[in-house]
């Protein structure tokens, strides 16, 4: 039988990828439902090629003009579009690959509705990973991670009794800037920030690899998804991403998971897990070839959102809620071209250290604080705007 | 309750190692039998610490001076003696750390008497991986690697479905002359290629790997231990021996294991298998402090003894026999001040050339086979010496 999948963000970078694994074995998948932001061309095409039954617009006007040409589609506007898709009733499984924490709702609804969930939002997690990891346990559905780094945790580790698992090893190619003193941040452009060395893809990405800050986000992924304590995980300079991440086990044996730098292949593995299966039209790669793998470690001082991730995760609670959201706002604004690459720090050490946890925290509560971050840092911005 | 092991090869660089383990771990291990070839007083010393019930020695008169010290051991001479620590009544698991084709009858020996094995004489599959194998399917015993690639292999296969693995990828670090030109060769001594970059180990191991003969019998060792077909098996040079293995899986990801170089590692997991314990005084290693990892195709023509044992393994029956039985006389000759290094490689190519296969072989026969080739290289020697 197909697997059927919904999938969040079909048009982005991990979007094209995920559609090229599902068009390369139509006998194990099915396209069911599908959400895109802006690019309706492309969208159309998705449509015709995969029919899927529900599609998720950004617009109501985009509803009306889609729903005219493909009358048997049911096309829903905005979050309740996302939610639609993420709880379409045939889909088995839900690939979030929204970009930031617009992915949260509708992954909360998804495992609401006993979808597992091939998670590439890592923000979802970072947000409110108490609470998303609480109600996957409930429901009995899986998290099974898309991003590269994870994916190669949770490949390594599943031969793995937890027990002896010492420490998880994210690599890090240290982005667009990694060659750069701190001093030589002060005038880097958003074009610079986007040459990303190894990867291409979106521009929040990129820009928060360069700053480390989504190497930060992926520790807190991390902590939630392998229940690991912050001192056990690791993070390590990797300048080629060749090996995507590692484990260290009680016998000092290191078990890596390596290879091309492929996105299809982490999003095969989660949408057939727990089989694997072959990888059609995979890259050319030989480990021969590869030459020289070089491993660092990172200076916390070059690169201090790094280590705020792990302060902001270790305090828990709203912590990466609010670096998260700062980061967010910051990054975007740096794209606008409203704030200069160094403030996007500034804004997000400034969010966290003004921060006050609340009592009892819900859900609900981390949702409230993530929108008043977000105008809060807004506001910021428009007062460096105006000095 | 602890596990109760016979340690065949005491003295030597594994069984030492092999004694830390068990040192390090008295709550889990009890050794009740080892042998030992030459070091007596190394052997006293065990004898006093562990307390076995058995212990195999080289002559008898080993046997008659070590009963008067130690009336409550049982000592036997030889091959017998070797058999008897195999098949000791006590053991649940035996260390084959021999070197050389001796390993081969104590092995079936204690694979008869339903032991496990943990094996870190490669001769013996080397030599007949089809009997020792088969003997292994019938009697339900485990054969588990020690050799730190085929641990490594062992290992990262333990999550995989056989039929997703599309390689297994042996490393070599080149040995001792990994950067000299076939010329070069022709001037090395004993001395240089004692001098292996990475490890330190006996003898003949250190220049079976300046030869890449060790490799080759590793690839045929390999070929049994994961029913593997040669053209699944490759063999990538890596200068740094920090990875210690990998496999490819059918969707282009590489599963390595890697880490310090420390026998005791792979030891340890033989012996706790399927279990992984804590490895007591550990070796230091950060892969964060390792820098570089260099990986490299290796060149046939000037490791023609790499692509000579492909063909001996391809070929089958008692081809790889003839291969290690030439390679070990030659070994010996030139450890010895015999012959020149490059008749090393001469030698076996000589013995594998001429050697004629028999029809409806059997296990005695490839061990006559293994004599004589060793009867007709001592005789190429002694011509060699002549001229």
């Amino acid at each position: 039988m197909k697997k059927k999948i919904g999938l969040l963000g079909a048009t982005g970078s991990i979007g094209t990828s995920a559609l090229d694994v599902l068009r390369n074995n139509p006998e194990s998948f099915e396209l069911v439902a599908f959400s895109f932001y802006s690019n309706i061309e492309l969208a159309k095409k998705i449509i015709e090629e995969f029919q899927p039954v529900v599609v998720g617009v950004r617009t109501k006007a985009m509803v009306q003009e889609l729903s005219l040409l493909y009358p048997q589609i049911k096309f829903q506007a905005g979050m309740e579009g996302l939610v639609a898709v993420a709880t379409a009733k045939a889909a088995d499984i839900v690939l979030t690959a929204l970009t930031g924490s617009v992915g949260l709702l509708p992954t909360m609804a998804a495992i609401e509705s006993g979808k597992d969930i091939a998670l590439a939002n890592k923000e979802t997690l970072v947000m409110a990973g108490q609470w998303v990891m609480q109600a996957a346990k409930e429901k009995g559905v899986k998290i099974l991670p898309v991003d590269s780094e994870h994916s190669a945790i949770f490949q390594v580790l599943q031969s793995q009794d937890n027990k002896n698992v010492k420490e998880l090893i994210i690599t890090a190619s240290g982005g667009s800037f990694r060659d750069l003193t701190r001093e030589k941040l002060k005038q880097v452009t958003l074009e610079d920030a986007l040459k990303h060395p190894n990867w291409s893809m979106g521009k929040k990405i990129t820009i928060d690899s360069s700053t480390m800050v989504n190497k930060g986000l992926e520790v807190i992924e991390a902590h939630w998804l392998f229940d690991a304590s912050y001192d056990k995980i690791k993070v390590v300079l990797h300048r080629e991403s060749t090996v995507h991440s590692m484990i260290k086990l009680v016998d000092g044996a290191y078990f890596a998971q390596l290879g091309p730098r492929d996105m299809r292949e982490p999003i095969q593995y989660a949408l057939t897990f727990p089989k694997r299966t072959l990888l059609k039209n995979e890259k050319d790669f030989d480990i021969a070839d590869v030459s020289t793998l070089h491993f660092d470690k990172l200076d916390e001082e070059r690169f201090p959102m790094l280590t705020l991730a792990f302060v902001v995760g270790g305090k828990g609670g709203s912590f990466p809620t609010v670096f998260n959201a700062a980061n967010e706002v910051a990054v975007n604004a740096f794209i606008d071209g409203k704030i200069k690459y160094l403030e996007i720090e500034e804004l997000i050490k400034r969010a966290v250290s003004k921060h006050q946890e609340e009592i009892n925290l819900t859900l609900e509560m981390v949702i409230e604080i993530d929108k008043k971050t977000r105008q809060k840092v807004y506001k910021w911005i428009e007062e460096l705007k105006s000095i």
